[in-house]
């Protein structure tokens, strides 16, 4: 498992580690509970504000934590805890204390209430800022109001579910086409 | 450029090629005219039914088309395609017909008036299902009417865009956390 020396990262700019679409856990606390799920569906939804949405099953046990306390934390892991992922994503924080469980260390967030899953690269505190969709969609639309990246690598080995209980690891990274794209949509 | 053997595909399974985040060419019809973006913010947001949310722009060609056609395919391109798609993402359907720029195919949509871009490896035909949301976050709400998928290889290459010009290329794939899904999540 890596230790990741994380910064302060600019929020507009988190939309980089998202938009690849990993595999993320989603930390979040209410009342003296703490909960970690493993998610998949979500987006990009700005980047001023920076949006994400995100869909959270209603028996996710997250689900109420969230959308009470209006807060959490969206950790992306690299492919070093994919058993963690695994086992977050197959048991519920109504049976089980996940942090305690899996061994991960929960860091108090600076402007949410959530706690950051320390071993993930990334970390980002986000603020429920719409719950209007959740009885529709279970959309969750979040403000990412502070990002914590770690310092290096400059791209992550990201897990991405191809469902049926396969991962596709985050491949080789190119520019060779940036010389393709207008210097505006850079 | 690959040439695929597509077949229908069970629309509650798409997910497996939407989840992993790949960059998708959307092509849509409208009056005499077609076109073709490329987005990389989307989500799954069901399976039954089939739902696709995607953020499009109100400055791109296609916003309109989609937005009065009710109508897109939302086709899934390989590494091979990674020129055409930057091409792509980088021009404006008012100034040209990109299929005839890009030299790809369209065919005829068998549930929408949308065409296929034939020379991808995944075409999603979709109806705009809720139109609700475009005004306040530009979020289309899409359902999946029919699915045509290439017959092999099971998990094509796929990009995921990192921003600033770089591509990540889907990596390898493992079965080897699979022993930790509770049958049910699988």
């Amino acid at each position: 498992m890596k230790a990741y020396d994380k910064k302060d990262f600019p929020v507009d700019k988190i939309r980089r580690f998202v938009e690849p679409g990993p595999i993320v856990l989603v930390s979040s606390a209410w009342k003296d509970g703490t909960n970690i799920m493993t998610m998949g569906w979500h987006m990009v939804m700005g980047f001023e504000p920076s949006l994400i949405g995100c869909y959270i099953w209603s028996d996710n046990h997250s689900f109420d934590m969230i959308r009470k306390s209006k807060a959490c934390v969206i950790n992306i892991p690299t492919d070093d805890l994919a058993t963690k992922v695994v086992g977050i994503g197959n048991t519920s924080g109504r049976d089980i204390d996940k942090f305690t469980r899996f061994r991960l260390t929960a860091v108090p967030g600076t402007k949410v209430e959530a706690p950051l899953v320390e071993e993930c690269y990334a970390n980002f505190e986000c603020k429920l800022v719409d719950s209007s969709l959740i009885k529709t969609y279970s959309l969750f639309v979040l403000e990412v109001v502070k990002a914590h990246v770690a310092a290096s690598p400059k791209y992550p080995r990201t897990l991405h579910y191809r469902g049926d209980g396969v991962f596709m690891i985050s491949g080789t990274n190119t520019s060779k086409y940036r010389k393709g794209f207008r210097p505006q949509n850079l």
